[in-house]
């Protein structure tokens, strides 16, 4: 096992020259897409999708593509999510939007280039790794981001803004938008590390309650949260009439809920004995900021 | 080897059960991706896909998933490239465009789901087949969609609108925005059906000159076409300065070239003999509305 260091500079290293890696990309598409892909962030699904990996004793090195068509992924979802005709930010880790720089022309472009290089890398890697396990794992990531995962919840999220906020749909969204992108790197790794079907459940269950906690910490930040610190205006989603865990249940519902979602990530990675303690630190470290 | 008729209900009685098949869609993701899924259009890229599969020996029931899939890349295609920020267009195979009927926000989710659906039920289908032949002909299709592909050639075209013309600008996009498109078909369908390296590379040649005629045809219909006939306005591309063959080198011009790009597309078919006969008169018929 590695440190979240040694995880995070392994994807840094590799994200710019995976998607060069490709080809030939006009320069105003390559410039836009890495202007977004380079924004740093905690780069968190590439490097779960590494540590679930390792945890099996699988190859790291095999599984990078597919932690940067991970990350590939999640960020195209972040510059279409800007978009204005979506949620209409401005700001995104301390720098303006995609399509405040480019254009929306270009950010849309961009959006659809980062998910069509997601999936040619993972395929591309999947014919030279010569079995089904790449097949596999790029399937497994490809549904969770698709349109009864990530896009799924994205659609809700945007389409009931401003309406009652049930938990019923706050769970839906919560579970897609959010822990589907959480579940796809461990699903994914551990298919890659070659793991038994009860150690694949088991990383799904880690991923889902650790998706689950990750967001409802994002609500309570921007209730409580300062926008300096997270790069980002807070407020926006009262402001959108979004459906978020606080406006379901409120602040101290939210803190109790996400402390239990944590606890049962924990939990999840009991088969995995010593090898998890990695990703057992990862799920309680998750709470620090707003405990 | 079947008739145009006969490939094109195959693709039409698929495409939504295919879609319909991931799983639970929430009901205005799945409406939005539909409306324009069922637009019609003469399915020409699932068609082509079909056809070169059947042309090799191979079986065509088997290929259907990609076949629905490149259709729907191509329905992501269209919608982004019909919204406001891009081309701005509010009429499309005689019926309102899905950001008229569904908005933005739902528009942009539909093409990132259509694209998203492609890819997975390719993957999906390639996990089924056990062997390596589905993901090769997945990645196909990734690469020439992406962008290095399709999405290459829509950054040009939109960036550079208004710009000089130039033959070496308008070739790129064409051999990129349109002509991967058309390649993409010949090269998954003949490697799904287990054809030799040789036949792969006459496919991408006859795909290739296919593309270039048909585009070609498409900017004379902008100029010389019927509005009425054509489901959509024309004129467009002189009034957006888009970089067309027409504005490049004319209207004689722009017929010859079309004529030599689909002589050079039966040409490829040669090794395929008497079985290449339904893609060598699709290539011929395809002058037929401006010659």
């Amino acid at each position: 096992m590695r440190t979240y260091a040694e995880y995070l500079k392994l994807v840094e290293d590799a994200l710019s020259p995976q998607l060069r890696s490709l080809g030939y990309i006009p320069e105003k598409l390559l410039e836009s897409m890495e202007y977004s892909l380079e924004a740093g962030g905690k780069r968190l699904r590439p490097v779960l999708l590494l540590a679930a990996c390792d945890m099996a004793g699988g190859d790291v090195e095999m599984a990078l593509p597919f932690a940067c068509a991970l990350e590939m992924i999640h960020t195209y979802s972040l510059i279409h999510d800007d978009l204005p005709a979506m949620d209409n930010d401005d700001l995104r880790r301390g720098k303006p939007t995609n399509h405040k720089v480019f254009g929306e022309d270009v950010a849309i472009l961009a959006g659809d280039g980062l998910l069509s290089a997601a999936m040619e890398l993972m395929l591309r890697a999947a014919c030279a790794m010569g079995d089904l396990r790449g097949v596999k794992a790029a399937e497994a990531i490809a549904r969770r981001a698709g349109v009864t995962g990530m896009v799924a919840g994205q659609t809700i999220d945007v389409t009931q803004e401003g309406s009652e906020p049930t938990l019923e749909k706050v769970s839906y969204i919560h579970a897609h938008k959010t822990a589907d992108l959480l579940t796809a790197p461990l699903e994914a790794g551990l298919i890659l590390a070659g793991a038994g079907e009860e150690q694949v459940r088991q990383g799904i269950a880690y991923g889902f309650h650790l998706g689950m906690a990750f967001q409802m910490v994002d609500d309570l930040l921007d209730v409580e949260g300062d926008a300096a610190l997270l790069g980002k205006n807070t407020g926006m989603d009262a402001a959108l009439g979004k459906l978020t865990w606080v406006a379901a249940c409120g602040v101290e519902q939210t803190r109790l809920d996400a402390a239990e979602h944590s606890r049962q990530a924990v939990e999840a990675l009991e088969c995995f004995g010593e090898n998890g303690a990695f990703l057992r630190e990862l799920a309680q470290s998750t709470l620090e900021r707003v405990m």
